[in-house]
């Protein structure tokens, strides 16, 4: 299987593009020369990535009967200092809140997208050491 | 020097946050279980790519004094048949239209991008081929 995205250029150094749909916007920032019309591009891999596994983990807990009253998935990604400027080390961490949830299931899920169903995770795992971690707040 | 992405689940397997102070809402399709509020996760990782080199390159014709008609970045990814299923191999097309543009400035803006700039470049390829192709319509 393939996937294809295209993006055109449209307005100074903006881009757009149609995903399943929904129309996306990328460009810089003003200080960088951009016109600020939509996010930065480098930090969509991050949202990629916690998207892909949040996703899986929320699916996994809903067939586990198991559903908190919150759930955030924070990626924090160190960048290198020299060019080209990018991603040398990524933490992902599964926050959950909720009284009493079953932390075993919580940790279960996550090893679950992480080994077996994401594939943002696969590919950033080939090029960086990926840590995650699994908090419980009531 | 550190990026930190926050998604909240906010709805069935959909989740948003905010990036550069744009929303951004992912969500996984109607046929698997999703509300399509959103685009799917893993594609970002193209969309990232694309905006990443396509800034880039069209920052670095315009110090060049070079203008395309249009310009567009097409990624094309080939994804596994095994779970996890994620992308193993990568091209991206640079495609520019416009009557006698000058080739190799184009071809140089493009490598300066894929060698020096574009920091999403730079992680996917240590974890997979990547390849590129210009392409000139008139």
């Amino acid at each position: 299987m393939k996937h294809v995205v295209d993006l055109a250029w449209t307005d100074n150094v903006a881009f757009e593009t149609d995903m399943d749909g929904h129309k996306v916007v990328i460009d810089a920032g003003i200080d960088s020369g951009g016109s600020d019309l939509g996010p930065r591009p480098k930090k969509l891999m991050l949202t990629a990535l916690a998207g892909c596994t949040g996703i899986d983990v929320i699916m996994i807990l809903k067939k586990m009967k198991v559903e908190p009253e919150a759930f955030n998935v924070i990626v924090e990604a160190d960048v290198t200092d020299e060019h080209p400027k990018h991603y040398h080390k990524m933490k992902v961490i599964y926050q959950f809140k909720g009284k009493g949830l079953p932390v075993e299931k919580l940790e279960k899920a996550v090893k679950l997208s992480e080994d077996k169903y994401c594939g943002v995770t696969a590919v950033y795992k080939k090029a960086m050491n990926v840590e995650s971690e699994v908090r419980v707040v009531e």
